[in-house]
């Protein structure tokens, strides 16, 4: 058999491991014989080393083959599912799923709730009142062939390879890893069951990835590891310089999705979803090409439906599917307070990561696992990138629970530049991976 | 307080570490508040980063203050200690120790067991009946202080730190880096008292360092430690592509040793401890040349007093001293078997490490912590590179208590390059290093 410490070696030494190696390593690892001081060095190796391509797929396959996969093939057609690699204020979700159901395409979703300046899709939808991702697999099943989409909470045995990984790699420096990153989400993905995936890989200072070129490798290695094992995958390279949209906050989001499935949403996030949407809609053979798939998108928020979609799923989770005409009856926070501006001119930059950083401090995000989030606070943006302002007009509006704004003001009015010469907004799509 | 993942990271990064951080490490770390998982992804780190100058002797000096340090300024005279960084048949320390001596120089040597193809020095002073190395810290103070020279183990607590290091290395293929080299076994040597070191860096085959280019790396390491802590360092690269001396084994390697001590040795073996011993006087502050020094160490060895306080050493710690003019009373094999060459030729290469694991294929060494050594058995080499040899004269000779030597027979035979051209032997003295 393998000895752990040869395979570090291998890899330290840039050679490329087996199919039998790496297996080996996640099915000792996780069943406990391979220690995590074994482990951690060979991950700090692989940062330096880096993976193949055949590598990456093998370390995906292997972290799906340790846990349970969810099996979607009673559900008929092509299952879609989505990622994005995070940002600020990052509505798509919300609105995709809806949107790409109202299509025709069956959206089986499982979500997290994940760490961050807001919380995840799930504690989203929980600013629901009633909202529960509580289904069995047969209910979750039932629900997608029924309705064309359903969200659930991810399984507790879902890749545990990857969730053990995880934590070791948070407390060892070998989180920035592209070939982890990678298998990491994928292996999430292929477990979860979906046929194809559409990836949105943010970039810029909201985003993990900061640069385009890392952003640009990341999409890169997930396409390359879908190819390999078999599952049609796709990423869109997109800008998080500045927040999506402009909610930032659970509540907040909510309000924000609805509003573009009724097609007044932000242009920014609506041209994301028409975008990511339409790569779907082709995925899921529900569309010839990105134009007709575009087309469909567009008649779905006009004629209503996708939003009477949205009202429908919220139903059958037993949510008050009221609030897509009311959304008011979503948690509002007690208190509403503008940001002025210090002084006039043109916004330049808007650092997303920071404005993120605001909203966690009133409470919209959690840091650690045992925070517990207030779904009513965040903040609205009034401005985005290449907007003028005067002094004294709000750059954005601060929802919270608290009186006590002054830190998340100051560091909203830090982190937005205000110059005398206006800049061009930063290119929302960047680059389509498909290979 | 500091976050190792932080210290990790920095590392990762190529930055250079503060003492407080590296002393943070290392205390935590000994005392178990850091885990091993931390630690192997730092160590992960070092080898791809590298350490400078000032690291290496922050961390040295963390690892020495991690447990005991042997107070030797009872001992009159400037205390040299010597290190070899180990090959196959080295006798150097046990002709060294009596020969430093008998030139006025204080040796309070503290040596090992280790692991290789044979024992340590003290397994190879323990061939010797009688001879023990348990004496008390007083003892062996005031035998220094009597007869110039005392040998013991290695104490319980002594850099701790390293210990624990050095087992994580050895399972997370981590050991092969030379900053973590240079720091180990330079504070154990600084742990151990001594106010000068004289380091014999080993290159080639045989040698932890295949390269003359990495040998030349690790001296100027460790001299660059040295001097940053005080301690006159010096280091001397020897070859090592075949074995030093004749004699692979531990009472083989005491005959040996007893012969160079009365003017009898091998010609490289002698010259090597004329070297280092040269330099070991000078340190010691007993010559003001190396000439001085060497003609010092040639003088003792001419009128028999360094061969002399060898046996005054062996009797002082319990030893039958009569072996110095009766090396029949060490143990003996009880067989011996000739390893004839197998074609005609000049001898062109002895692969020291091979011919080594031959040697402890017979017993000689240790593989595990937990082997018994036979301090009887090894091999006698008949022939150097640069030798002359007919089709069925020996090549060397076997010590052995099994008849069955087949294997090191081969071993043997397959690792000496026999060939019709000559070549000139392997220079055995390389670089001197001082700074």
């Amino acid at each position: 058999m393998f000895r752990m410490v040869d395979i570090i070696e291998k890899k330290r030494d840039g050679e490329e491991l087996s199919k039998e190696e790496i297996t080996f390593f996640i099915t000792d690892y996780t069943n406990g014989s391979i220690p995590d001081y074994q482990a951690s060095a060979f991950l700090m190796a692989i940062y330096f080393k880096g993976m193949t391509a055949k590598e990456q797929a093998y370390l995906t396959m292997a972290m799906v083959e340790s846990g349970d996969q969810i099996d979607l093939s009673a559900i008929e057609g092509i299952k879609v599912d989505k990622h994005s690699t995070g940002g600020v204020g990052d509505t798509t979700s919300l609105v995709l799923i809806p949107l790409v159901a109202a299509c025709g395409v069956p959206v089986a979703k499982m979500s997290g709730r994940g760490l961050g300046h807001t919380g995840g899709t799930l504690d989203k939808l929980e600013a629901i009142e009633g909202f529960h991702i509580e289904l069995t697999e047969q209910q979750f099943v039932k629900q997608v062939n029924d309705l064309k989409l359903a969200v659930i909470g991810q399984s507790g045995n879902l890749t545990p390879a990857d969730k053990k990984l995880y934590a070791l790699r948070d407390v060892t420096a070998t989180v920035n890893s592209i070939p982890l990153i990678a298998s990491s989400i994928m292996s999430k993905k292929i477990a979860a069951g979906a046929n194809a995936i559409v990836l949105d890989v943010k970039t810029g200072d909201g985003a993990f990835m900061k640069t385009e070129a890392d952003a640009k490798a990341l999409a890169k290695s997930m396409v390359a590891i879908g190819r390999q094992v078999g599952r049609n995958t796709m990423a869109v390279i997109s800008d998080m310089s500045q927040p999506l949209g402009f909610a930032i906050g659970n509540s907040l989001e909510v309000i924000e999705a609805i509003e573009t499935l009724k097609g007044n949403g932000p242009e920014d996030l609506t041209e994301l979803c028409l975008v990511l949407g339409s790569k779907m809609v082709m995925a899921g053979g529900k569309a010839k090409s990105l134009e007709e798939a575009r087309d469909k998108l567009l008649a779905v928020i006009a004629d209503g439906t996708a939003l009477e979609l949205f009202g429908q799923l919220i139903k059958a989770q037993g949510g008050n599917a009221a609030i897509i005409h009311n959304p008011s009856l979503l948690p509002v926070a007690a208190f509403k307070v503008e940001v002025p501006a210090l002084t006039a001119g043109y916004i330049t930059q808007m650092e997303a990561d920071d404005i993120g950083v605001a909203a966690m401090l009133l409470g919209a995000g959690r840091a650690t696992k045992e925070d517990e989030i207030d779904l009513a606070v965040g903040i609205v943006l009034k401005k985005k990138i290449g907007d003028k302002v005067q002094v004294g007009e709000p750059l954005a509006i601060i929802h919270s629970n608290s009186t006590n704004v002054e830190r998340s003001t100051s560091i909203i009015q830090q982190h937005i530049t205000i110059a005398d010469q206006a800049v061009k907004s930063p290119q929302l799509i960047g680059e389509m991976i498909t290979e």
